[in-house]
């Protein structure tokens, strides 16, 4: 049960976002414009790294409900999402993506952490500074929604089968739609 | 010199603002709800744990940028805000912010790192579910902010004397009141 009174059966961020809409309506559009919005990265591209982030930072929710949404943009691999948890270096991506995610486990630990070499590294690979902002503003908006939806203890569903039906939705739909399209 | 071609002698997340302004909008609107909207924590209580969150993450420019905006907001006490960084609980601050400081520092290691223990403290404090909130969130959003910033090794002043005026100008303003005046 989360540590305050949010409404019952909603999951993660939903439910906080329902207690303080305030707050909420800019997390969603932040959300909207980082993964959804122009950029030189894919969707699929920027869900990985956002699952990547998730996984690192043991946030069941987010990783779970971000992997689902790679895989909806990867027409279903769900095994390609489970590589890039586990072990991106040896996942059949590009290596502009694996330089990129070395970027983002760097962030999840610090921004600190990220060195001249990390950001060579991706730029030797193709890296854009608009790929390189777009892959460490990702990972550091990961660790603000990790935080969140963990710090309060928010109710996460542990069945995995209610996790695609929710990602096609926002998918088609954008996030926060559920919450805009009740206004 | 920060990792990418953001405008010379622009400071901290600033310089990433003008760089990526698509995602920077929303940044400053969370910033601005988060610590100057409607909330039962005060102007001064927000900004410190806004201080401590990014003082635990070694962010120095957040941790003086909101350390000043707090020695603002507190009568120019900057004592105060520097025992909150080092040693709340031996400050003279509230019991009720002691607690909610320590579920930040919580949440500055992790979502998962926040028990029912420290949520009971605060709770015992007088702490109510949205000061509980706002203190989560507010915590989680400097998880980002310091990132971001440290990560694209944004442009840092060290001379400490530049920060006052600047947290005067945000505290009459408000946060992105520089971006929207230009528009």
């Amino acid at each position: 049960m989360a540590y305050i009174n949010v409404p019952e059966g909603v999951p993660g961020i939903r439910s906080l976002v329902m207690f303080r809409p305030e707050t909420g309506k800019y997390l969603y559009e932040l959300a909207q414009v980082l993964l959804r919005g122009e950029s030189p990265l894919t969707e699929a591209e920027r869900e990985l790294i956002a699952t990547y982030v998730s996984y690192l930072n043991d946030c069941f929710y987010c990783h779970n409900s971000h992997g689902e949404m790679a895989c909806y943009y990867l027409a279903g691999d769900r095994d390609l999402v489970n590589q890039v948890r586990e072990n991106y270096s040896a996942a059949p991506i590009s290596d502009k993506l694996k330089a990129l995610l070395q970027i983002a486990g760097k962030v999840q630990q610090s921004g600190k952490a990220v060195t001249p070499d990390d950001i060579d590294n991706a730029r030797d690979h193709g890296a854009t500074d608009k790929d390189i902002h777009d892959t460490v503003l990702i990972a550091a908006a990961f660790c603000m929604f990790n935080r969140y939806v963990d710090g309060l203890a928010s109710n996460t569903p542990i069945d995995l089968s209610t996790y695609p039906l929710r990602a096609k939705q926002v998918a088609e739909n954008g996030y926060g739609s559920h919450i805009y399209a009740a206004q």
